[in-house]
């Protein structure tokens, strides 16, 4: 590993021992991988230095931004290189004339979208996690709340540079909207998980930023009224940004985590919608949504024209998880069903949960059908959450996948639902993603052993 | 090939001779391939058996839909099999409650639209060919004019059921709305020009139909003043489904062809954009894209408020390649560029024109960058033909190189661009793409030798 000082210009930014625990783990922090290296490039040719001298000798690699998934997909495995990409976090240039960004992989979310939305543009992707790397999100293929009406971080990459396995640099797609020339290099990547290569550079889709924003809090009297007004929402044709929903008891928690408080709190469950467009577009898809849900059995209808309100609310829409977490350890499940199924599958889970005693939360995006369970730990010991969690899982996703659903909607496979996923599917998908991951890394260096494709 | 009456249940679906000429070419019908067979599956399975037979005997397999493909991407090579699947047409499945439709590759576009509409619902994807098949437009992932608003072909594309080179078939996709559930072998086929594997089902996304589309011709002096104003347009924020533009010239020609005629006749340029949406929303974007057009020196903005008017212009717009190919044999070019860069290319264009006495009508997508060029033979004879049109095609093509373009918008590569294309991607590129080639077709028997993979 001594080589690393000779492709790392400062060796400050090369650690062979003393590795903190957060870069051996994900941002759940349960999971702890092994290392003997890390680095800290600052340019594609540092990470394309470090990829040669691995890929000559077999080294395992990690690639990291801020580490904030869910899935241990930044464990590190063996006496490999974790290769940390935050320092490489520069917005190039923001090009008005072709609504493009280039910036480097470890420029964080929040702060790529208050830079572009200061200068009247708009970057939709808003995964719950803002303090992420858009290197990451590109991995995981980042959903988020606003994927209703604008679609995932896949559609919003318009090209990419790589560092392959082998420490070959290409560039895929381009600033251009349209591309039918050769294969979809870029789309392969988005969403690998870091297993085909290193992102060194992105070259993103940007909009004009929408000139209103208006969310709505919806409360029924149960989940089952709510979500299965989703419907009547989608085909009202207001064409919402978002439709995310809640039951009561999991906003309770996020009311005690944050001391805010939610309306209508006699409400079973709530949907909340937000609008966005221009003023007047805006208020009219406003009535119609109101319509439809009245129609559909809501409560109430509580506009959040007050940004104070709004803020709030979303504050405790965003710390669901957390707020879970202050109470007890829980493992995050992120599967998605198909949207008409989204009720019916929640219904399961709550058998599920009276028959096991487990307390399952549940809460997501509903206008996808991504729902985003947490399993609580309670006070159950070691062996007993492992066995209890284990069993619940392959009962939820079983039934998930029963309904024609999905391991994962946005947080990515990692370790943590390998199993989970590989029961899903067939042996010759599998067989498929693992001669491609051979053809483009022949050692299985990247990523390999924290992964489905070993 | 005698074994294919044992694959194929009926006889008649198996032709071993008098193979007409339509199977050995594109819809230009110039380049000319051979084939030793020619079958009509009509389920999986048999398209399953027809690829293990050609496998395990290394015989070259040539998917094809109706064959509307401009650029040689169906012309077959060697003692290969033709496998069409136009008969495979059937619409499985409209699932109103999730806004996906099952279907089979070889439905029409055109009758897959009006299904849809039919409902209520609405496929975007539009390219000009709307007799071509749902396959087709998912193997080039064909772009079309609404493509500015609604993205193109891969943007419907949920769920694929593939047969591939061995004869196995996988399912890659579903219904659901998210995934971040393993490699996205999905995208990786779309775009692929049946080089990997052959679609045998098609889970498409529709979304609901527009309550009213409006669209308006705006006549510009000259074609830079036209594409100029295109990026004030879109920073308008009026969310534009299309924006087309064509020179006067191309479209005194298709005057001719169709008896139809244009408004503003003195104009040098037009500039075509379509609004849909909700009534409201419609008109008040009418009247913002108005101002916008007019401030960036519009001659007039002139709304197709009347129906049979706005299908005449739209007729006179979808004739223009025709009408050009009426007039002279022609090479349609199909590259994009940079939004920015586009008047800056065809002002090259047309220094190439001058230069070289070899007329080019250019018109296109002009909210995408993407420009269709009409390379025109006028008397040449063979021999000259061939060589003029190498030349300017490789000057215009390493013109729109230079400024950031890419060879296909939406046709693809094929046989007929594959050197142009090849003179653009970089060994290392193409490396990775030949070696995913090699992992998924390890014999290439599929669409080898017409594509930039073999």
């Amino acid at each position: 590993m001594q080589e690393l000082y000779n492709i790392i210009s400062d060796p400050s930014r090369v650690k062979l021992d003393g590795i903190e625990d957060k870069y051996l783990s994900d941002t759940l922090g349960r999971l702890k991988g092994t290392a003997a290296a890390l680095v800290f490039p600052v340019s594609t040719e540092e990470v394309s230095g470090v990829m040669r001298f691995a890929h000559e000798n077999g080294i395992p690699v990690t690639p990291r931004g801020a580490g904030t998934n869910l899935v241990g997909s930044t464990v590190p495995h063996g006496n490999g290189i974790i290769l940390d990409l935050s320092l490489m976090n520069h917005v190039l240039e923001i090009d008005e004339n072709t609504l493009t960004a280039v910036i480097e992989p470890g420029v964080f979310l929040q702060d790529f979208q208050r830079l572009v939305e200061e200068r009247g543009l708009f970057y939709p992707p808003d995964p719950g996690e803002k303090a992420s790397t858009i290197g990451g999100n590109i991995s995981t293929n980042a959903g988020g709340m606003r994927a209703v009406k604008y679609g995932v971080t896949r559609d919003y990459v318009r090209g990419l540079e790589l560092v392959l396995a082998d420490g070959k640099v290409i560039t895929v797609g381009s600033k251009n909207v349209k591309d039918a020339s050769g294969l979809s290099l870029k789309n392969l990547i988005i969403g690998s998980e870091g297993t085909l290569a290193v992102i060194t550079k992105c070259i993103l889709k940007l909009i004009p930023k929408p000139e209103r924003s208006l969310s709505a809090v919806i409360p029924f009297p149960d989940l089952n009224t709510g979500i299965s007004a989703v419907l009547s929402i989608i085909r009202a044709n207001v064409n919402p940004t978002a439709i995310e929903f809640a039951e009561r008891s999991v906003i309770s928690l996020g009311e005690d985590f944050t001391g805010l408080k939610f309306p209508c709190p006699e409400a079973g469950a709530y949907i909340i919608v937000t609008l966005d467009g221009r003023e007047s577009e805006v208020s009219g898809n406003a009535e119609l949504l109101r319509e439809a849900a009245v129609k559909a059995g809501a409560l109430d209808f509580i506009t959040l024209d007050d940004p104070e309100t709004a803020a709030n609310i979303w504050k405790v829409r965003g710390c669901l998880v957390k707020a879970v977490e202050a109470v007890s350890e829980q493992e995050p499940v992120d599967l998605v069903v198909p949207i008409d199924k989204t009720a019916d599958f929640i219904r399961r889970v709550h058998e599920v949960e009276e028959k096991s005693g487990m307390q399952m939360v549940a809460f997501g995006h509903a206008g996808d059908g991504n729902v985003h369970l947490c399993m609580v730990r309670g006070n159950r010991d070691d062996q007993q959450w492992e066995h209890d969690l284990r069993q619940n899982m392959t009962e939820v996703y079983n039934y998930a996948y029963s309904l024609g659903g999905l391991t994962s909607g946005e947080h990515g496979i990692g370790v943590a639902k390998r199993p989970y996923y590989l029961s899903s599917v067939s042996p010759d998908n599998l067989a498929v993603m693992r001669a491609i991951k051979s053809a483009m890394d022949d050692k299985h260096i990247l990523n390999d052993h924290i992964s489905y494709l070993e």
